[in-house]
């Protein structure tokens, strides 16, 4: 059972009954990305802080009312979600942040965030007694699809583009997907997957399109306020590509406050590398979303023409956040710094929430003195070659202690 | 605070106080390797099914009592352990076997089951007030020390054979350690690790010296156990290198049958590939453990001399389990079946476990009828070049809607 109202678009407002079936606004087309609206009285009701206590469910599906697809037989599938949340004991002397937090999410079944969402499209799915799920993604959506539903035991079929890297491209296929790699940048990749949802009728795994997919996601947010005994950080900084990770974690602080359950949504930092930044551009030239040039090794962020902006634009402003864009360079010192100092391993996109707050105390956007939460959103795994980059290098010796004392010495 | 007793040697059975401080026995020297003894009494009062009923640390650490170093600061610690046990809905038609579980534990902080053997050797470390740990390792150890080292602020100096892969040196170098590449094999990296310990005084994260290790990484089969609801499985099965993983999943079920907790200690099934098979050949021909040849893809677990000999072949007799070997292509077949049915990513290592299952059923070592729980020992992000042999490959194409209709007509 689920607890939705119905569907608002974002754009132009226009209300759908919850059983209408529809993904997008049918004034605005595809643009027009719906928002899920649910009954808060009624999941009041039942979701107090006295049924977090009660609830020994390990994962995202503890938020099951909060989430707007079945998910009645989410005890089949992969684990997702409920990853750790570390206090960044020794980072902080570094920002001089007195709360600083880590939301390690590449400790998901599928090592990133997206399972979030996957997990949400194979319930969704089933609950539409569709076999077969389709998605256009720069990889770890991808990959993260082809295990939730292999587990589930669904086809997937999946559009990627050229540059998507070879850990991705091996995950997805070992997890036995019809992998697709379209000679093009994801702009062609996402065309080709809506042309083929279209027509052959596959349950539609683009974030930016299915509205429930954001609704997964928003699980991050929640286990950050959970995790934090409910007191809110001053700040969520997460990097941003399409626009519906970081319409996730607004969202899931938005129905935290609307239960009563926290007393404010923080402020979200959204981040972008300099390579990439059409949000970022927009926002410092007050001017609407333009095309951007790809090009940043943060690959999983790298989305020229970002699919979901209302509800990431949205989600900066709402909270009274804001947009930082950070360079190459900065991502691999963050990926060097989040490993060498706290033991997380992250993707370059996944540690550039990371150098985003870095970056916004350098501006005086975040105050030495507010508490943070940074999500990581992928493992670093995912993309060693970058992970090469960011690292330093071995010595290679003979097996013999002399060359070893004289190393030691140095 | 811990419950030990004292030490036994498995070679002599020469007893050591808890407080001696020693890693191997005086009497036998490097290969007397010590068994801890705890005090069951003791851990029998605070440690029964409603201790379990009460903690609501979902971490190894959940375990304390029955780990032999001081964990008082582990909510510090990388969160290692619960990982997942999933029911094989999809495989069990494959096998024939009724009920086979698969615990994955590439989800762990740096994606290996090692993380629960580094953590302990955390624990050792600032328990023994050292700040520089050491070891040699073919990959899996290695990261996982950095990793959980560094989330601790402790340095590692660690030693690598030549052959260990890409992802594996790339994540201990972002961790901060310092990476010794020894040109040889596991046993020339392990020779030179020994050697500079014993001059340098560095905490010893060897497996197969240091006795505590094997106490975390019995943590694994005290979740199987806890997470089938104390319904210990007829056989579990594991892949073995050192030996150091499968004398700690039989001291966890020994452990719980001492508690009275659980009724029995499963059979334990150790796989190895028939490229570096000592254990399976000297259980063959009744005779001792001889070098074997280090020729196999499953490179966490090719390990010619094993260094922990004496209480892998324990845990297989005592708890009357069998040896067998799987060939490569098996090791590669079993990766593609867990990521195609169960949405699971295992390295070569961790897909060996469940292609011992298969051989062993064939065999007719395992009957049908019988429950059995495979580890899955590392994640196959690790080992993204295998990964890449054991699945299909991808279609290119031009994002063009008619090349894509003559594809999903075919």
């Amino acid at each position: 059972m689920t607890y939705i109202e119905g569907f608002r678009c974002t754009l132009c407002g226009r209300e759908y009954g919850k059983d209408e079936g529809i993904f997008t606004c049918r004034s605005c087309g595809e643009k027009g990305i719906l928002d899920v609206v649910f009954d808060y009285t009624a999941i009041k009701k039942i979701m107090g802080r006295e049924y977090f206590i009660r609830n020994r469910d390990l994962s995202m599906f503890r938020y099951s009312p909060l989430i707007s697809v079945d998910l009645s037989r989410s005890s089949e599938f992969l684990r997702v979600g409920w990853t750790p949340v570390y206090k960044a004991n020794r980072i902080m002397a570094h920002t001089g942040i007195k709360n600083l937090y880590i939301k390690d999410d590449g400790i998901n079944p599928t090592a990133s965030l997206k399972d979030r969402a996957s997990a949400v499209a194979v319930a969704g799915a089933i609950e539409t007694k569709n076999h077969t799920i389709a998605c256009s993604s720069t990889g770890n959506a991808a990959s993260s699809l082809a295990g939730n539903a292999a587990r589930m035991g669904l086809r997937t079929v999946i559009f990627v583009p050229e540059r998507a890297p070879e850990g991705k491209l091996a995950q997805l296929l070992l997890f036995g997907a019809r992998v697709i790699v379209v000679r093009g940048d994801y702009g062609d990749a996402f065309n080709l997957s809506k042309a083929a949802i279209d027509k052959w009728g596959w349950y539609n795994r683009n974030a930016a399109i299915n509205p429930h997919l954001v609704e997964g996601k928003k699980t991050v947010a929640l286990e950050i306020a959970e995790q934090l005994g409910w007191n809110v950080p001053d700040w969520v900084a997460v990097s941003v590509g399409d626009g519906c990770t970081i319409a996730g974690v607004y969202k899931g602080f938005f129905d935290l406050l609307q239960l009563g359950i926290t007393d404010r949504i923080p402020r979200i930092l959204g981040v972008q590398s300099d390579g990439c930044s059409p949000f970022v551009t927009a926002a410092i030239n007050h001017e609407l979303l333009r095309k951007a040039e790809e090009n940043t090794i943060a690959d999983s962020i790298s989305v020229g023409i970002p699919r979901n902006p209302v509800k990431a634009m949205n989600a900066v402003e709402k909270s009274k956040g804001e947009w930082v864009a950070v360079s190459d360079q900065h991502i691999l010192k963050a990926m060097n710094l989040l490993g060498k100092e706290e033991g997380i391993f992250a993707e370059p996109a996944g540690a550039t929430g990371y150098a985003g707050v870095e970056a916004a105390v350098e501006m005086g956007i975040i105050k030495p003195g507010e508490s943070v939460c940074t999500i990581v959103t992928g493992n670093g795994l995912k993309d060693v070659k970058n992970v090469m980059k960011a690292a330093g290098k071995p010595i290679y010796m003979e097996p013999d202690m002399k060359e070893l004392e004289k190393y030691m010495d140095e």
